[in-house]
C-alpha cells in the first residue's frame, strides 16, 4: 500500500512554518508499513488543492490530508473536499450537541463560529477529535481512501495514532521500513568507516547511512521488508557487530540524548556534577536541566564569561590567566577545580574557549577550546580545535564536555 | 509566474530531516514575487521522481528541484532528469579540470568518485557551484523552465541567491508577497486584539496573522501586489498604527531577537548584566551569549540549581529559603541582589521556579515562577504562573526575565 500526504496552509509555502506534521506522519507511516511516496504542500487556495487532490488520486492508494479544517473563513479544506468528491455539506445535530456539551462542561459558552464544525460532508465517515472541535473525515472512491485531519499537531497526532493508522493497516499488504540508529560521539565519520570495514559490503540488504552532525555521528540502519520480525533481526545482528567494533564511542540508540545518558550514569553512581562555563555561557547547564529530575545529580555552577568571575568567584589564580591566558589548559583545570570546591560536587566540569566570530589570534585561533574535569582522584584536560562558526563551536564544546563526563564515568578517560 | 518546488530524498519522507531547504526557498520566492503553488517531496526513486516531474510540468511555469546531485550511487536526480527530458549524459572535460584544480589548490587529491560530476546532460545550461562539486542545471521546454540545485543547504542557498533568482526574475510578470512582522512580548493575543480594534477591519486588503508562541506574540502583515512599493507603503502605514496602540510591548521587527535587542540597550547605556538561574539552569546565559560580542555587557553568573548554591555562593539567607521557600519572591530578590554583589554588575537578574513535570504542591504548583531584578536604584520582582510543560515553562521564564531587563532599561518597569 502506498500513500501521499497533502499538507495545506499558506504558512508552509511561505517558509514561516517548518512542516513538523509531515515529519511526524512520515515516521509513523514508515513504522506502520505504509509506503509514503509523495508529500505535497499547497496553500489555502481551492484551485491548487483540487489539482493536488486530482494528481494524488491518480498516483497512490491512500491520501492523507492535514490542515484547513478550522471554523474560520480561511479554512477551506472541507468545502474543497466536498467539491472534489461532489458532496453536499449537511448539518449534523449530534455533532453540534457534543461540541456544546464540551464547552458547557468547561463552564464556557461555545463561540458562535464553531457551529460551522457541525456542517459535514454527506456520506463521509467521521473520526472523533478528543482535543479540538474539527472532526476527521474519511472519503472512499474507486478503491482509494482519503483521510482529512486537522493541522493542529496535538489533534492530528492523537487522531493518527488512535484511529487512522489502525484503520489503514487493515487495508492491504504492507512493506515495513525498519530502522535503528546508533548514536556516537568523539569519533569522525571517516574513522568509523575504517573501523567497520567489510561490514557494509557484507550486508548490502541493509541500507547504512552515516549522519554527521555537531553533536556526533549517527549511523542509521534501514531495511524494507514484508516481514517486520526478519527485518528487525537482521538489523539487530548488524548493530551488534558495529558495537563490537566501535562500542566505546556509542552513547545510545535512536532517541537517546547525551545529557539524559549522563544523568543515568551519575544517578547509578550517586555522584553529583557542577559546571564552570566560559564560552558556552550556560549551554551545558541548560542541556543538563532539560532532563526532568536532573536536580538529583546536577547542582548548578558558574557562568564565568568575564575573567573577573573566573578569578573572584571560581578562584582561578590571576597568574594563571596572565601567564597562560583565559583560554588555556591551565585555566580550564583551575576552573574545574574551582567549581568543584565551591559547590562541593563529586565532579567539576569546565569549558573555556574562543567561540568566535572574533577574538582569535595567530597562536589562539577562533575555535580553540579547553575542557577540564576534576573529581576526587584526578584532573583531566582536553584540547579541541573547532572551526569559525560560533553556534557550532558552542554546541560542539558542550557535547564534548558532556562526553568527557561519560568517558570518565565509564573508565574510558 | 508560478512555481513548484520538488525536494528529493528518502530522509524527507521518513521524517528524519525537517525540510529547511523548502522553507528557505519558499521565503526567497515570495520576496522575489514568484508564486510558489506546490511543494512536493519524493524519495530517491526514479519512478516517483518521474511522476512528480510530469505532474509539475502540467501545473506550473517554473520547477525548482533540490537534492540527489551528489556523486554516489544513491544520487539519481541527474540520471532521472536525463530520462525525463530525453537527453544523454555527456562528459565535460572543462568541468573535470576545474574540479581537479580546486582540489589541487587545497593540496588534496580528488576522490575518484567525483569524476561523475563531470558527466552532465546534453543541451542543459549549467550553474556554477562556488562551494561544492555539483553544478546546477537548467532545462527549458515548451516555455517551461526547470532548475536543479544540490540539496546541501549552503550550496543551494548560494546558487539560488546569486544565479537562479536573478535569472527567474527576468522571465515574466511577478506578484510580490510583501510581509512585515511585529514582535511583541508581555501581552496576550486577546489583549492585543482588543487594543487594535478597528484597525483589522479598516485594512482588509492586508492579511494580518496573530502568531502566539512561548516567546511572545508575533503579528504578521502580508500583502500580495504587483507593485512592491505600494504594498510596502500600505504595510508600513498600518504597522505605524499598531505601534501607537501597543508600542511598549513591541521589542522588534522581523528577525529581531530579544537577547540581541537587550544587548543593544545595555551597550548604549554602558551597563553590565549578570544572572542567577535556578529552574532555567543556564538558559538565560546561553541565550545572551548566543549573540556575538555579548562579552561587552554580559559578565556571567550563577546556575543555582541546588539550594546550597543559592545559600553558599549567592548568599541567599538560609532563613529566606526556610521561611518562604526556594521558589518565592523573597528568594528571587535575594538571588538578584546576591549575583549583582558577587559579580559587581550594574544589573542582577534572577529566576526561581518549578519547571515541572514534578515538584509542585497545592500552594506552589508546577509553573509558578519568580523573576527578580536588582540595579543601583531599585529591586523588582514579578510572579508568573505558567502551565505544566517543562520545556515551555523554562523558555517562557527566560524570555520573561529578559523582558524585565528591557522594561527596566526603557523605564517601563
Amino acid at each position: 500500500m502506498n500513500a501521499e500526504l497533502i499538507t495545506i496552509g499558506d504558512e508552509l509555502l511561505y517558509g514561516h512554518t517548518l512542516d513538523t506534521n509531515a515529519a511526524f506522519i512520515g515516521m509513523k507511516l514508515a513504522e506502520a508499513g505504509i509506503d509514503l511516496l509523495y508529500h505535497t504542500s499547497v496553500g489555502d487556495q481551492a484551485d491548487t488543492i483540487l489539482t493536488a487532490l486530482g494528481n494524488a488520486m491518480n498516483r497512490v492508494d491512500i491520501i492523507l490530508v492535514t490542515g484547513g479544517l478550522g471554523p474560520t473563513h480561511d479554512d477551506i479544506t472541507k468545502k474543497t473536499l466536498c467539491k472534489f468528491f461532489k458532496r453536499q455539506l449537511v448539518f449534523h445535530e449530534g455533532v453540534l450537541k457534543d461540541l456544546m456539551k464540551r464547552y458547557s462542561d468547561l463552564g464556557m459558552a461555545m463561540p458562535a463560529v464553531n457551529q460551522n464544525q457541525a456542517l459535514l460532508p454527506q456520506g463521509a465517515k467521521f473520526i472523533e477529535n478528543k482535543i479540538g472541535s474539527a472532526l476527521g473525515m474519511v472519503f472512499e472512491e474507486n478503491d482509494k481512501i482519503l483521510v482529512a485531519m486537522p493541522g493542529v499537531p496535538a489533534e492530528m497526532k492523537s487522531m493518527l495514532i488512535e484511529s487512522v493508522l489502525p484503520m489503514l493497516k487493515q487495508r492491504g499488504p504492507r512493506t515495513f521500513i525498519i530502522q535503528k540508529t546508533i548514536r556516537t560521539i568523539g569519533i569522525m565519520e571517516a574513522a568509523i568507516f575504517e573501523k567497520v570495514s567489510g561490514l557494509i559490503e557484507e550486508n548490502s540488504q541493509i541500507k547504512i547511512a552515516f549522519l554527521p552532525g555537531y553533536k556526533g555521528v549517527d549511523i542509521r540502519f534501514t531495511v524494507k521488508s514484508s516481514s517486520e520480525e526478519k527485518a528487525r533481526q537482521a538489523i539487530d545482528d548488524l548493530v551488534g557487530k558495529f558495537q563490537s567494533r566501535i562500542g566505546k564511542y556509542i552513547f545510545g540508540f535512536d532517541d537517546d540524548e547525551l545529557p539524559a545518558v549522563i544523568g543515568g550514569l551519575l544517578k547509578e553512581r550517586k555522584l553529583t556534577l557542577s559546571v564552570a562555563e566560559s564560552c558556552t555561557g550556560g549551554l551545558i547547564g541548560k542541556l543538563l536541566t532539560d532532563v526532568p529530575g536532573s536536580s538529583e545529580y546536577f547542582l548548578g555552577g558558574i557562568i564565568a564569561y568575564a575573567n573577573k568571575i573566573k578569578t573572584n568567584v571560581l578562584n582561578v589564580p590571576e597568574d594563571t590567566i596572565s601567564d597562560h591566558g583565559a583560554v588555556s589548559a591551565q585555566t580550564a583545570v583551575a576552573m574545574a577545580k574551582g567549581v568543584r570546591a565551591l559547590t562541593d560536587s563529586a565532579i567539576g566540569l569546565s569549558i573555556t574557549g574562543i567561540a568566535g566570530p572574533t577574538g582569535g589570534t595567530e597562536s589562539k585561533p577562533v575555535g580553540l577550546t579547553y575542557i577540564g574535569l576534576c573529581d576526587s582522584q584526578d584532573t583531566i584536560v582536553e584540547e579541541f580545535r573547532y572551526g569559525t562558526d560560533r553556534e557550532r563551536n558552542r554546541v560542539r564544546a558542550a557535547y564534548s564536555a558532556l562526553n568527557l563526563v561519560r568517558k570518565r564515568l565509564l573508565n574510558l578517560a
